[in-house]
């Protein structure tokens, strides 16, 4: 048998950190021994663990002391953290550290050094001589480039449950049911943001067409306005149904307060691009006075950053959109690592990109009418997501009247 | 070679009564004749035309007839219609006529005599001696009755579409999407029942539990208390997350206000029905002053009439359910009959109740976050049902306000 | 401050009783002190656990006790079980208790005496003369009867987490995704229903009519057969479209093996139960040679029971359904205590009915297409629901392959 | 009054093109007058109708004219097509017409020249000396180009309605339901795609990730290497969880056979991006042996091309993707015109994105177990679409049974 000691400690128990040690060890089909337990007694005591681990062959054993580290078990014989250099760009040394988007240290020369700009499933390369940790995603990996490897001296901190009552993110964590009451999901959600607003915190939109389709695109202008929202992560289509609402009233030739189809109004979307196009850009467009109102003048108007995303299936697309699919992402990274709140509204394609993006500590709230795809953003393992199953063009209006009252 | 000579007359080109019946008769593999066609040649003209429909075989003539008369295509040669008695209670004689839910007449003594209770799957019994004919599910066909079998004789007469601008059924009709702007469907649905209650006219609502859950309650008990309702078609869940709610404010346990689970809340709505049970009846709980506000106290308060539909699933049930499901579509036949609008909120199984009893020129608009009850909900051949794929939290209150504003 | 005891047992870290524990006082506002804590050391030891639970008021911390102990957790001190009688049928006394699905067991006269036929949000029925308790639901209670009360007295006891690796129900547990590989989902599924055959236990499938429309039927059929299936519940649906599908070859007039529309084939599903109607009931028809082959065929000729519950939108109905729900009910309680495994198969409505009744041990699959009534059943609290969400028409042929090969 | 004359020509009625001529000009709030209508007696017989279209306004008359033009009708005085010059690259005149997917061809030098590489929402150029007209996206406009702006002189040829019993296309056309019997659609399908083969006419396969996690990923890489798929469109994900379930057996992790998740699995999409990098591209990992089996190794030893697509949510991605969108559109446009049908599965976004490339006579499939997928590819106007909500792990193996039977 191979064995290996380990360490946990906090709110270990109804944190689930030490249900999921045991569970994942008996899973693999390791042997575990509980060496020392000493239990918090009272509710905000912190209670520590220290387990021997062990498996019949050493790369099981290796496997799940993997595994733990990622929920935050900690090898108690801590060894300096191993790294390999890259042989060519985009590659990887065998054997390489994957991240999560928990709060990552490695052990670099007897320090604990934190892991700048983590997110998940990257490499962590380090620096050396400025004793510095940064995460990479595998097509930003350089030949030549110290890379993270095996398991040893990495430290993964994952969020703990919070004594007391719990906040609408661990209340909600779970369901994602369109049979609750909406309002007061939408009222939690409307004092977490009054919160971060008042501390100066950052809320970025993820936002899909039919934000626009929906009619909800007046309510998501007035919070750029407002400046509730710091930055907007959408693609070619949101941007393009906006500037045609804007300027036709329609979205995709169907009249925003109508409903009804408007003659020839499948056209207005490739109109509106080529007005943009004729001004130069957006922002062009809205100096020189064609743009008038909606998010994308609001996002201009209040210097709110965009990022524009290209897919395959744009018109256009304008020219605003970042047609490079990897150059989009490195844009957005230039700013989910400061943001305390992301809302992802109707856009399963662009709410993972952001969501593999950030780090678990931002909370983050998924609104679709189809379960599947809040499910889906649920399951990638971000504990912290809050679920809405709802009409999208209900979700918006309601959350801007809880937020203005 | 078979054949026989049809009519067709009204706005038979664009109410697709022209197209489906050549549509038809190629389907089923038949041969046809335009013999005379007199187009109407002004918007508000009508057309006529005589087709000859030949087919290989006297059954296969008969049976491309008999879907004809379905969409409205009478057989010019027009005989009597063919009668045969019940050999036993709950049976047919063979080649029974199964109506739809479109107006329907037959040739009886040289009349066309109107068929009374028009529904859906049911069949045709004939009084000689008082000239009457009605519409009866099988269940309640009692030995001896003269039931109207074959295809001679029968005329059906489906709604036409109205000249102009579509109204809000014919423009939505096939349409159910949630990336459609809800505000204008839901304004148009508000003027359609302004318009409904201008003219005196009935709405009834068949409503699932999910009204309660999303706190939709207190607006669907302020409908029924303004006198927009008429009718509530339920189950016994609804009834009793109205009544937990109105007692203790939860619905399954769920705080409705605060979307939170109570303490020992999922004991609250037997808790409801006890008090029901106690005091003998949902009106005896409101005279005794027990139920004190919500969708049901209204009803009572209002007198308006409430059926609920006993299922398999229910706990309790409550005193007012009809347990036996025959007694509770009696109890409903006694209503449909008269209504100029049902509203179908979030319940397939009673909305399908309700769809099959109700004649084709009733309105009916379908509200379900899930596209696959609104979907089964078209297709069993309403043309007039108006789909709506939205949060049941957000439609009512939505609806009301347009209603009130 | 009011204050008491609890005592955990058994695996109470992994099988996460502890974590809960905790969890649920402090989401209630209590507080807690460990006052003793005896870790199971390796992985097939047990622990125990002392906690000292307080609030600040009695009811608070009766509310917190209450709550506990439907997660197994037990009073210290244990004092005998609260009667009180029922002062009306179908009336309950004040603070009735309200039981789980989990074995639960009363203190009477310094005994642990089992509740039989447990079931959940039902009322204990005490017979003091012959020390028996059996499980009743609120409409079944008669005046004068001892029903438990409060909370002393009341042993719940959950299943634990097996050792070792998880098995099929514990592995799928909290998923259903139509992501997943469905192959080696139904691969475990048919060992252990192979399992349970083979211990001669009893498997019960609750089917919709989609498994007749989507072609199923004679898998189902051969499954009865071959007795694999001990047990059916469904409604008049299931089983006039198995009729249909037998006599006529169509499914609510669409071909099953073309998939095509019918002619006049709307009308199969009348003309089906007019045959069985003629007969006298399914079991006459197939005496008489009337009806030869499907599903009811099966049932009938090889002593399966069945329980045809009737619903508000049946047409017909059958003369074996049952009308009457709670008839209904009781018919299918009568099944549900001997039962090892259920296959619930398209039918939202008939599977929360049978979910409610089965005691927490039997094994639950939930098959449908539609996430949101997989994720619903699995929320009733039935941790052993294996979800599937999937094709209907695809599931049934894998599983009889697989069980076959 | 402003009017003017257009004819229709063909099975007009059936096919619809009278019936919705008709509807569009009153929806518009026009008017019209049938001068002449001659109708085809017999089932082959063509119909000819000439209509006198009025509207109050000029522009009013030209909308619906414009409208009228794109379900078939042309306009009596047949005039020159209007040309004005693009004064910007990506930029459009005013009035600039925007096609549909139907063959379309214009007037220019008294001739009726086809439109080449027709598809949905683009522009015609066209090139005078050498008298011809192309479709180009608003994209690839290039300054000084001439389009075609107006409605003069365009001619739209819709697809007819067959005569005779309708297709499988024409059948399902409008019905995406998981009621339905699958094993007929499927054999509907797989009789088309021999037809194809027989005629040596070309199949594209679009593909989303779900056929690897749902295990059918041995299916189509089957079909590829027998011939059956001419083409593949995918995005990083499929070919990346393609290589890792043929590297590792996982897919995200899990184990494609058991179903169960692997420890450290969720890394190996890493490595499987990883080994690619290493190797240089997909094709020199089967050349030097790394990959051996899967999709993509079919289509590398088959010569089967494939279109990665980039997307913003992409991992790595694969040297093989085309990270700009737009280039990506361009490689995609290559192949869609000479194909005969897509089968489109589980991929939304590249479903549309090919979608709206492909000219309307090509036969599309879509497959997806969400409903709304479905519907909303339908939608987009391609009234051959056959929309098949199913499992996916169950509709390739199925198709490929068929296929091989």
């Amino acid at each position: 048998m191979y064995a290996r000691e380990i360490k946990l400690s906090g709110h270990i128990i109804d944190s689930l950190m030490l249900p999921k040690t045991l569970d994942l060890i008996m899973d693999k089909g390791g042997d575990f021994k509980i060496l020392d337990f000493e239990v918090g007694k009272h509710k905000k005591d912190v209670s520590h663990a220290t387990i021997r681990v062990a498996a019949d062959t050493e790369s099981l054993l290796g496997e799940i002391l993997d595994e733990l580290s990622e929920i935050g078990a900690l090898v108690v014989e801590i060894k300096e953290v191993q790294l390999l250099r890259s042989e060519k760009d985009k590659t990887l040394p065998p054997d390489f550290y994957s991240t999560t988007h928990h709060p990552t240290y490695i052990r670099f020369k007897d320090e604990w050094i934190p892991v700048e700009g983590i997110e998940m499933d990257c490499m962590i390369v380090v620096d050396p001589e400025n004793k510095k940790a940064v995460c990479k995603p595998i097509g930003k990996i350089q030949k030549g480039e110290l890379i993270v490897v095996g398991r040893e001296g990495i430290k993964v901190v994952p969020p703990e449950r919070p004594r007391g009552k719990k906040g609408v993110f661990e209340f909600m964590s779970s369901t994602a049911s369109s049979e609750k009451p909406m309002k007061s999901t939408v009222k939690k959600i409307a004092s977490e943001i009054k919160a971060i607003k008042h501390n100066n915190g950052k809320i970025a939109v993820v936002a899909g067409p039919a934000v626009v389709h929906t009619g909800s695109a007046p309510v998501l202008a007035k919070m750029i306005k407002e400046g509730i929202i710091d930055i907007l992560f959408a693609g070619n289509a949101l941007a393009t149904h906006d500037i045609e609402s804007a300027l036709y009233g329609t979205s995709l030739g169907i009249c925003v307060k109508s409903g009804e189809a408007t003659v020839r109004g499948h056209k207005h979307h490739i109109y509106a691009i080529n007005e943009i196009n004729k001004a130069g850009s957006i922002k062009d467009a809205v100096e020189k006075g064609v743009l008038k109102k909606g998010i994308m003048y609001e996002c201009i108007k209040n210097n709110v950053p965009y990022v524009l995303a290209g897919s395959i299936r744009d018109d256009g697309p304008l020219p605003d959109v970042i047609t490079d699919t990897m150059d989009a992402q490195d844009e957005m990274r230039k700013y989910v690592q400061d943001v305390d709140m992301v809302i992802m509204i109707s856009t399963m394609l662009h709410s993972i990109a952001v969501g593999n993006m950030i780090p678990s500590h931002v909370k983050s709230i998924c609104v679709d009418i189809n379960p599947a795809t809040v499910t889906k953003l649920a399951d990638r393992g971000s504990a912290q997501v809050v679920g809405v199953v709802t009409d999208v063009g209900a979700f918006l209006p309601m959350l801007y009247d809880e937020l203005a009252g």
